[in-house]
This record gives C-alpha cells, structure tokens and sequence, in this order.
C-alpha cells in the first residue's frame, strides 16, 4: 500500500452523486463567504505590507488579486488572495479539520480559473474534493497534530490546496499523488506565530505552495510517493511514530461528502474561533439578565483546554492581538451586545470600560470538559455584580454556524455586504452576490474574477 | 530572555577581528565551490522544470539566474539558483550543521546584490554570519533534529538564509529578530524525499524563504518574537520539549567563526555525502591491493548508522537514486578508481560490470560506531574475492575535504572548471575564476552577477 496513492485515486474518483446538488450549495455558501472575507481583507495593513514586499510587488501575471487592480502570476495572485483571506481571521472552520478549511482551498482554484477555462461547477467540485482530502488526512493525524503546536490550516490545508489543484488540473494519478508528496516536504506553520501578521502568512504560503506541488508535479517533477509513510516521512516527522492512523484517512469518502457531513461552520464574529462559545454565553448572558454594565465586578471564563492556550491574551494591544484575546471578546460582548468588525479598531480596544472589564476578568481551562470531544467547543461564564449577585450561563457545544445551526441567507449577505464593500462598491457588491447565487451554472469562472477585481491598487486604497 | 533578540544581537554582533583575512579566505572558498555546483546545476532536469513551471516561468526582473540569460525577481532568483546549486548534490557540507550549509546563504545575497550596491567583502561578511547563524541553531536541535527525519539543509538553513540576509540589508535587531520568528513558520523540508528533485527544491525553497522573511520584516510585518521557545514554538513543535538546548545555541559567536573551525568540507566526488567514507575506503583498497575487478564476489559496506538510512539504494535505476546509493558508489568505485560526474549518467549505472558488483553487495549499519560522534563518518568496506581472498579497509572519520584534509587550489579549480563549463564557455569559466580569486576586493558584486549570466535560456540549453 502507498498512501499518496491511495488518497490520489480517492481525489480523482469524485463522482457527482445523489448528494451532489446538496454538496455543491454547501460549497457555493462556503466559497461565496470566503470571498466576502477575501475582500474585506485586501487592504488589511497584513496584505498590504506583502503586497509591496520586493519579489512580491514585481511582475503582472494573468490572475486576478480580489479587490485590487492588481494582476499576478499564478502563485503570487494565490499568495495574495490567501493572506488576504485569511488577514481578519473571519473565515470559516471546522472542528474536524482543526482550522479553517475554505481558505487554502479557494485561492488556486481562483488563479487557476484565470490561466484556464474553468466553469462554476468545475469549481464547487474541485473545492468539494480539496476540503475532503485535507480533512481526511486531519482525521488520521488529529488532534495530536494540533495539540503538538502545528497550523492544521497550514501543514493540512497545503493537501487540500494541491488535492483541489490536482483534481481541477486533471493530472493523473501518479501526478497527483507526487503533488501530495512535493506538498509534505513544503507543509510549515506553527501556532506560536497566532496573533500576528505571520498567521494569515501562513494560509497564502500553503495556498500557493499546494498549487504549486500540483503544477510541478504536472511539469514532471519527482517525489517519493512513499513521503508520507516513509519513516522519515510526513506522518513520522510531524507527529510521531505511533501518533497517526492510516486507516481513518481511508475510510469511504464523500458518503456523504465532508462538505456536509460533519459540515462547514460560518463565522459570526470576527475573532478566533475558540472565542466564540464564551462569545455565546456572554451575549445570552446579557439578553437574559438585564444588568447595568458598570455593575459588573468580575468575570469568570472557563473553557475546553484546547481553546485557551492561543486566546489568553489578557491585555491585547493590537487589532489582530485583541482577535485572539478571549478577555477582550467577552468584555466586548458584555459592553455591547454585540462582536462586530469595528469592535476591532484600536479605539475600541482602549474603550476604558471594557479595560475595566478585562482587568476584572480570570480565564481558565476547565477540566471538566478535557477528553471529551462533544464539548471541544464548549465554555461557561460567571459575572459577578457590585451586590455580589452571580450570573452563570454555559455551551457545552457551539461555535461557528454550522450544520445544525447554520445562517440565514439574510444573515450571510449582511456579513457579505459588510465585508465585499470594504473593497467594492454598493452596486458591484450587489452584482457580485447575484452572479454568486449562480455560480453552479457559471460557464466561466473568469466572469467571477472579473467581478471581483477592483480599480484600486492596494497602496492607494490602503491609504484611504 | 527572548531567544530571537539574543540571536539578532550576534547576527548584528558581527564584527572583524583578527581572524577575519582567513574567514573571508574560507568564505571565498565555499562561495567559488557554491557557484561552481550552481552553474553546473543550472541545466539540470530538476532547474529545468523548475523554470518552466507556470508562476515561475514568467516574470522577468532585476536578479540573475546563474549560468542563463533569465533575469527574475529577487525570490524567484533565489529559488532557481538555490535548486540549481543543490541539483547535482555536489555542494560542500559540514557535520555539525548536519547538512549543506552554503546553497541556503548564497543565493539570497547574490540575488540581494543585484537589487543594491553590494561589495564583495560585504558578501563574504554576510556570508561567514549566515553559516555561523546557522551552525549555531543547528548546534541547539542536533542531532535529534536530523535523526527525526527533518531535512537541516532546509529546516535549519532557512535561519541561515534570513540571518544572512537581514545582516547585508542592515536590519535592526527587532527586525532581524522578526525575521527569524517568520522564518520559523516557512521551515520546511523531510528526508523522506531525499533523492527525488524535491531534494533540490527544500534548498531553493528554504533560501527563497529565508529571504521573503527578511524582505517581509523589513517592511513592517510581525511575527511573535517568542517564536523559537514559546511552548508551540519552533523548538517544541520541531524537536520537541527536552529535546534541544537553547544554552548551546548561545555559546559566543565567532570565536573562531564557524567557518574557520570546524569549517566547511567541500565535496570530492558527487554524490551523497554520507557515501564518502566508504568510497575513499574503496579507493585506497583498489590503490593498495591490485585485484582484477572480475574476481570480486561479494563486497560488504558498514557504516555508521546515521549514513545508511537515506543511502542504502541496492538498485538504484536514475542517476538521482545513484548518488543517494552508497552500493552504486562503491561498486562504481572499485570498477573504476574514481567517482566523477560522467559516472551517474544512466548508460554508467546500467554498466553490467557494476550491476554485478552491486548485486554482490551488503550495506548494514555497524553498531560499533553508534554514540560516537566522531566517528559519524566512518566506514568500513571488505572486498571478497573469488579465491576468497578476503581485503578490508576502514575509515573512522572522512568525508569531504575540510580543515585537516583540503583540497588544494588545484583540485578546485580542477572541480571548478569541470562544473562550471556545463554552463559557461572555457574562457569565460577562466575569467570566472580569476574574479573569483579577488572577490574580497570587488566594489561590485554585479560585476559576478553578470559574469555568472550566459547568452542561454534554460530551454534551449536543456535541448544541447
């Protein structure tokens, strides 16, 4: 047995199926989110610093940067589109993959639709495979993988980025297994780096480098196929002998396809996502007890270990910082009512009453919820007021809207407008949505990408 | 303590001292070995895809390729002269780095050079701290780091790269510190895939990356300085706790520099380093005994352990698995008293003479060298005969050709000239040399960029 062989034949025997229509709107929803994000992160200071980077700035390509008037080469456009995706942390995850599974997805398929003709449902489809390849190989290395201190947005999506090129590619099976293999030795990213301009680095860095595994392995570049077995392969080298499970990377796919069952999880809130349970509790909190804010004497968070050790951030000084602070998301929360894009400019972070707020706050792992991965995303919060009364309320489970749970198409074009307008006009984001609502039956891709370019270069733009 | 700033201080610590005429000496030394092995890689199949590959294909800029006429942009520079001067695998290494430790620091202050005035001492300066830089992390993760199955040419060179880097362009100690925390999210590279291309490419990649760390630093983007020693960080998440010693990395710098002591060893024969031993085993055994070749029976190769995992090819059937097989090297050896470059062309590896002797082989790990570092190269050979003469031979310690045993100037230039005229013209290789021999006092580093261009693209080389 060669697992890059296994899993390229399980990438290449992707049949449209029963579930297909289902399969390819749960797609469509996900790539038309991330592109809300991909625009609102455009001239995010993150894209925008890269953009102008000496070896990064230089050279017209043929593909679209979302957003901007910029066109780039194939790896640069994916490089671009991915930070920017990425640049707000408002994308959408999922528990199962350990990260954001659209993100390193979408962006060479975009590049890839600007080079050849690529039609919507060849699209959905590719994007259909690349979230099931990268989260089936999360299944086999999981959450040991992510509990060691990897990016699984990172090290995992760089085989959901080469899967999903590959596929679209139409590369053989032995190409496609070479893609997978190139992409192992280029899979990097470690979570030390959350918090700062490196993380969304990370997501176009694997973006570009799994579209560039597939096009040298179209080119006749070589790998060992054995790269992820090998003893000092993949599996071995990043997590450990002993630590992995072949056999679950090769349980049937797509019945039904991961992009349904267990789903994708749309982000409500413009934060990490191990923020959003203590989010929930705290604005349930405030709608079910209607106290004064000043009132407030301390607050008691406790959640899954798992969602501490990147979002305790008691004093958060940065925008990107403060989106990682789980002190600062639920004194927002609590002052609010509410999590929004602007909560995150710096005057808000400063707002003297949620300092109050973050100075009166403790945030601790809760063993209760250890080892047991139905409460992965759950959280409790205390507040106690001046008269010493204490209100408690508790998730055992929620965090994105996913599956059991998901939002309204009214609710995904707010976000969408909110986000595509930070780079479009009222009208073109309007259009854009429409043609969106139709992607499925798009004959070329390019009238997307058209769609989402903009007249304004990144410095200029970033300077408004 | 925070480990990068303590790093960026010694990176910027640099400073001439009595020594330095020999350092820079022993730095001219490596940069003349390096270009020598980047020229004659510059047609090789795997810089040949490379550059054709789309996303690299296209875009000129101000950066030369070396040994063509293409001119590209600073990262893409670096990546093609990175794969070209690691393609052939007969660059120069040094047992303490574990690796290679040239082709990840060359490339970017070549391609540096081309983009702002840069002396020569100004490179070779650069160059001496990015081997120290290198050599001194190394010094802190080893040998855990390589025995895990990690690629330190590429995982560890990506630091030397960066520091290198960050030391021509006159960061600042933050700057260069955040340098080395993004570089520690692009580190890459498994050994899974040694002799494949993707070898070669770990090196392009690695120097490329360390670079895009340095060019993204100096523009303002962020990463955790914490990004070695936090608990997800580089150190934990590569090596794991208790499996590196931070104090080691930060024993003085430069005293002597590390490129004077151990140094660097630079290679004889072209092929793996870690088949060296048993080649000169073999070539003193035939100097000293002169049996008919035809009369071998059975040959059996011991090595130390750590040499045999990634060069134990019984059969290797390109000329890439060849210099990762220590059976061919060997055989190929004892059939012909030399290892040159014309040996791994296919027609030399199917030679029946050779394909009799390897069949006729053994390679086994002897556990007498295990735990002896100083004795990580050495290598035994017995040689059985068909009259059962049995002659043995062994070596406790030899690899490449470093402090106690170097190559005179006639071997490198004897080396030089066979590898660069793959590329160049006799009379330019000649000129070459002689700029080389003054490279300490040029005012202009483009005046060797432009002697490293030629009239050819890759493609029409590739066809001679």
């Amino acid at each position: 047995m060669v697992l890059s062989l296994e899993l390229a034949s399980r990438i290449l025997g992707y049949e449209p199926s029963r579930a297909e229509a289902e399969a390819l709107e749960a797609a469509r929803i996900a790539v038309t989110d991330t592109l809300a994000v991909t625009l609102l992160g455009a001239f995010d200071a993150t894209t925008r610093i890269l953009s102008q980077t000496p070896g990064i700035a230089d050279g017209d390509g043929p593909c679209v940067v979302a957003g901007t008037s910029l066109k780039r080469s194939l790896l640069d456009a994916t490089l671009l589109n991915g930070v920017a995706s990425h640049a707000q942390d408002f994308d959408d995850f999922a528990q199962e993959f350990g990260g954001h599974p659209s993100v390193p997805v979408l962006p060479p398929l975009l590049a890839l639709a600007d080079t050849r003709k690529v039609s919507g449902r060849d699209l959905l489809r590719a994007f259909v495979v690349g979230v099931e390849a990268e989260t089936r190989i999360a299944a086999g290395v999981h959450f040991h993988h992510y509990e060691k201190g990897w990016h699984p947005t990172a090290t995992l999506g760089v085989f959901g980025a080469a899967a999903a090129s590959a596929y679209l590619m139409g590369l053989s099976e032995k190409q496609t297994a070479t893609a997978l293999c190139i992409a192992a030795s280029l899979a990097s990213g470690i979570k030390a780096n959350f918090g700062t301009m490196t993380k969304p680095l990370h997501v176009g860095h694997c973006a570009r480098n799994g579209l560039f595994a597939a096009l040298l392995a179209e080119s006749g570049f070589s790998a060992s196929l054995s790269a992820f077995e090998a003893p000092q392969g993949f599996l071995n080298v990043f997590n450990g002998p002993g630590r992995y499970r072949v056999e679950r990377m090769l349980e049937p796919w797509f019945r039904p396809p991961v992009i349904l069952e267990p789903g994708i999880s749309i982000k409500q809130f413009p934060c990490c996502g191990s923020t959003h349970p203590a989010i929930y509790v705290a604005l349930d909190l405030r709608r079910d007890h209607p106290f004064d804010v000043g009132d407030i004497s301390e607050i008691e968070i406790r959640t899954h270990p798992l969602r501490l050790p990147h979002t305790d951030n008691p004093n958060p000084e940065s925008p990107l910082r403060a989106k990682f602070s789980i002190q600062y998301c639920v004194a927002r929360a609590l002052a609010s009512g509410d999590v929004s894009l602007a909560d995150f400019e710096v005057a808000r972070i400063r707002d003297p009453e949620v300092q109050r707020l973050m100075a009166a706050t403790t945030a601790v792992p809760d063993a209760a919820y250890a080892g047991d991965k139905s409460r992965a995303f759950g959280a409790s919060v205390a507040v106690t007021l001046t008269d010493d009364t204490r209100l408690e309320g508790r998730v055992a489970q929620r965090a994105g809207r996913g599956r059991d749970d998901p939002m309204s198409t009214q609710e995904l074009k707010a976000k969408f407008e909110d986000c595509a307008t930070s780079a479009l006009s009222a009208a073109r984001t309007a259009a854009l949505w429409e043609l969106l609502l139709k992607l499925d039956e798009l004959a070329d891709v390019r009238e997307l990408t058209r769609a989402l370019a903009a007249e304004l270069p990144i410095a200029r733009a970033a300077g408004a």
